[in-house]
């Protein structure tokens, strides 16, 4: 298949996956601006989310457990009393920030969106993969990743967890500015 | 200047930057070991480095004071008595992850660095920039990034900062490891 017809098959994906309630609202608009260029779309998104998870050991990718996978920080205020099983090590706060996979036409039309993305403050953003096809990730810079329990404990006070979330919420909202002042980027640079 | 003459000024500039103590002598041999390659050559490089840093407000790139930059979590057990100056709003721990940036000869030796890298789970690895330069960005994946004062008040207790920085070490120590498989895997992959 041909970038055109890949791009067919996956944008016919993505309305079934808006229709399953997989795509973040938040980012319809945007990914409709980028998969209306004609040089670009879209493989996987992320508004951002906030991340409550417990792992078993420090680096464990595999072991883990979501507990909370939310936009909205004000659904985990709760989980300082949160109850997990001590086979997990270890509980995490982690604010991840927006994240996008972009297939781009040619290499031009990958370091000119990439760049695009760097202007806009979306400083993590990069060329992911130049063979077999030209991927850029859109990435923020915001982040809070802290352990906050172990063995079935939590280690923090509720005070201090209600500040790391307002300063992950703030961090949050900060990037998602900037993904506003990206979208009007892309509508400029390529139009 | 070609590649070959601006690696030639690179290293001369890199020996001198030794000479001065500000490379990590932690990674002396890792870059050798890059530097000999035909194809390749470091701008920067870090070993993966322990911060605590006070800024402004959330954010805030530029109005910033580090406290401690160090590659030993020893040096900053003692921090949880730290006074700074409420003018800067928010004290923040980081471990940032080992970093290095590559200039490469072509993008198919950029491609290969880059899946070398990431094969030895350096997963942060990207492809930085194909113009003008091929450039590639060698990043572990170690994160914790969490803020622990504000406004001249240290708002955990000690243990649980001692707890933090046990976890960053043991994060640091796996990055660690992951640069030595990269590094035996470079000799294999490009000899």
């Amino acid at each position: 298949m041909n970038f055109v017809q890949k791009k067919r098959a996956v944008l016919v994906k993505l309305e079934d996956a808006k229709y399953q309630g997989e795509v973040d609202r938040e980012v319809y608009d945007l990914l409709d601006t980028i998969n209306d260029l004609e040089k670009f779309y879209t493989t996987s998104s992320c508004a951002g989310r906030f991340v409550i998870m417990a792992k078993n050991k420090v680096r464990d990718k595999y072991n883990t457990s979501y507990f909370f996978k939310t936009h909205n920080p004000e659904e985990i205020i709760n989980c300082i009393d949160l109850e997990y099983d001590q086979e997990y090590g270890e509980l995490w706060l982690m604010l991840e920030a927006p994240n996008f996979h972009i297939i781009c036409n040619s290499i031009e039309s990958a370091n000119k969106i990439h760049k695009s993305a760097l202007n806009s403050g979306l400083g993590y953003s990069k060329i992911q993969s130049v063979k077999p096809s030209f991927v850029v990730e859109i990435l923020g810079t915001g982040r809070v990743a802290t352990p906050i329990g172990k063995n079935s404990d939590i280690l923090i006070e509720e005070l201090y967890f209600k500040y790391l979330l307002n300063v992950a919420k703030s961090i949050m909202e900060e990037d998602q500015k900037r993904l506003k002042t990206w979208e009007e980027q892309l509508k400029n640079d390529f139009k």
